[in-house]
């Protein structure tokens, strides 16, 4: 929410590519401009997987997730404690995180089920973002696998190994 | 390591503050703008702490950190996963961690004590660095508090609360 396109590019396309690579199904933004959208394609059609894309106002996709019984947490600086309601939000299955630049309105606040704060100082969305998901999944996700893939990295502890599947 | 100012000037803000809330004492920076180091003095200044920004190539920074006995730790999609060798990491107490964008020198690759992948897929080094710092500290890094702020975030479930510090 409140990321504007031409001065937020770089950290949409972080957003995007975290949630994907921590296992969220899809990001929701409130305009996707083409660029941002083909880079990703690409990033499932290489890399596998089929994490989605989807334009939709923040409004209409909070109501959403609570239709869909999905738990609405929103990252800001000015929330509870992650490490306070973490096993709280831990009994929860299914989630719509909501992140913001620095305007995001006040009824955000008001509608989301929980305002959670990773640390109470001013630094990035992507890291708040990548730090509630793997605190969610208590580190699980980092070993996820992406199905469909062409080129998958075989870890290596010094310079890089791929493997292809044309 | 690889940012270029002008498309890369979000992210490396990203990567000071994030470097700077969960508790590392300095970013070193190939080259330090001083609109980046304007943003972060405030920062300093407004909610705490001394966090330093300092202009240094990386080899002069991985010369001096691995001379200080800190184990230099570079962050890339093709390492080994972090769950695989966070245990060993945790043994350690002081480290230089090394963070790129697309290019970055094989030599860094060589020098590195450990290139550690945050998942094997592409994504951030906003968020690499943000869970690897998370996992060391084991989540302490949370609980920081910052001294001679002039703002302080009183947590809140709903709304924004500071307290002022004049």
């Amino acid at each position: 929410m409140g990321h504007r396109y031409v001065r937020d590019y770089r950290t949409l396309t972080h957003l995007c590519l975290v949630a994907r690579a921590l296992g969220a199904e899809a990001i929701y933004l409130e305009e996707v401009e083409r660029e941002l959208l083909a880079s990703v394609t690409e990033v499932n059609r290489t890399w596998g997987g089929d994490f989605r894309v989807v334009q939709e106002g923040w409004k209409k996709a909070f109501a959403d997730a609570k239709a869909e019984g999905r738990t609405v947490v929103h990252l800001t600086m000015y929330g509870v404690p992650l490490q306070d309601v973490v096993s709280e939000l831990r009994r929860r299955e299914r989630f719509l995180v909501a992140v913001g630049g620095p305007k995001v309105p006040s009824e955000v606040y008001e509608l989301a089920d929980h305002n959670v704060a990773v640390t109470s100082q001013p630094h990035s969305e992507v890291a708040a973002l990548a730090i509630l998901v793997h605190e969610l999944q208590r580190g699980e996700e980092l070993k996820k696998e992406f199905g469909g893939y062409r080129l998958k990295i075989i870890p290596s502890s010094k310079g890089k190994q791929v493997e292809n599947n044309p």
